[in-house]
């Protein structure tokens, strides 16, 4: 039997700061690269009931790094707006999964969408070795 | 007749610092995308022969901000690790332009590659609204 | 008649981010300061009951740059420690000011003091420059 | 016998990068004390001859975190500044020292001054408790 599609969206508000704008007055974009990085482990927390360090812990593993990133710049948001970010498990594969963020204006405009590929991670235990692992049914099942 | 293929290949030196490292002890990726950022600065630098500051007054424009970037990590680096960073343009368009960035390692292994799409950008004379431009053909040519 | 002492205090949550962390698993010294910034920011929007960049508008300010600012560091914070920021002005002078905020562990243990001393500071209409102009009344009195 | 001066001064170039700096056009303060704090590393890698990362190991100490710093803002730097920044020792003390950061403009003037207490750390073998311990009479040599 199939395992259940991810379905769970996690949002959050966030209000741009001072320091995370240049000169041209919006958003230095490697920082929504740190936001978003901040939104996949608020929404693992989400899903698992549990913060990060606990859930690594849980299921004995280093962490999720990153493979690949992208993202698409549509709105620049400035010093002070308020905006909202919605993220989601796109897809779990055997031992990948896809992150999928989207930055909301207040208006609800999208401002910036985040593509995330990350690895469920281990140390093997015989070699020492970090490696990929398989995502366990638990955790997928938990994004439904 | 068609615009010279950009060939123009710029290279830094880049000491990983600790500030640049998360508690896994490599570095937070968010940061790579600064260090890109710099890097374009430093490729055009090195084509116009002059700092951005410089040559965004020349050519009247607002900037290049990007609009699409993508990161893909291979191997990654930790404090004190001495990277070098290989940036070129790999197209120019009408008014878009690609970057493409090769972080490598002490022994020449690819750690983590970066893709951007930037705007040629100004603010329009009459309108005052901000808009892509053509990408003045004496720009294409300094990094043939 | 003199003014009002500041006993305005604000205090905000705030969850560490892996971001925020260095290789030894604890905050990165500067990201405090990057903190404290953001709570000034949210202190004066508090009192002022409007954000930073409508009240610099109203009183036709530049802003309130740092000219000394100062960390002392007693326990440190790790990922997912969930902290309190507590933020308040101790001195208004003619032009300069002092805010002083206190990091706050779970259990209420002091993590962090910062102290800053800002000045309140206009571009002179006449000449161009930029320089220190008296805090308005208005603004002292929103913080008793 | 006592121990001599420190009188090692470490000197870098710095270029001002577009991601330092804030709305204002200028460096957004926190960046310094990451400026300051990689100079430091720099300052005990030409005293030592070996990079942190092996001296740490070398005297089997855990690192030398910061207990207390400040800085004092006097000119802004923007975007593109080529600056320098010359720290040193100014005293050892048993188990903590003092460093000091002068950020140079290309002008010569002081644009920021930087001070800092660092206490040499280990974790105790005995208890595994993280405190202070003597600084070696190599390091205070090697300075001098």
């Amino acid at each position: 039997m199939p395992l259940p599609e991810p379905t769970l969206v996690h949002r959050r508000a966030v209000t741009i700061e001072w320091g995370d704008c240049d000169p041209a007055g919006i958003v230095f974009y490697p920082r929504y690269f740190a936001m978003f990085d901040a939104s996949t482990a608020f929404l693992f927390q989400a899903a698992l009931g549990m913060p990060k360090i606990a859930w690594t812990k849980k299921f004995g593993i280093l962490g999720i790094p990153m493979v690949d990133t992208r993202a698409k710049f549509s709105i620049p948001s400035a010093y002070g707006d308020a905006v909202v970010i919605e993220s989601r498990v796109t897809a779990f594969r055997r031992s990948a999964f896809d992150v999928e963020h989207r930055l909301l204006k207040a208006d609800g405009a999208l401002g910036v969408e985040g593509f995330e590929t990350r690895v469920w991670t281990v140390r093997d235990p015989e070699t020492g070795r970090i490696r990929s692992a398989p995502i366990p049914e638990e955790v997928v099942k938990a994004f439904a």
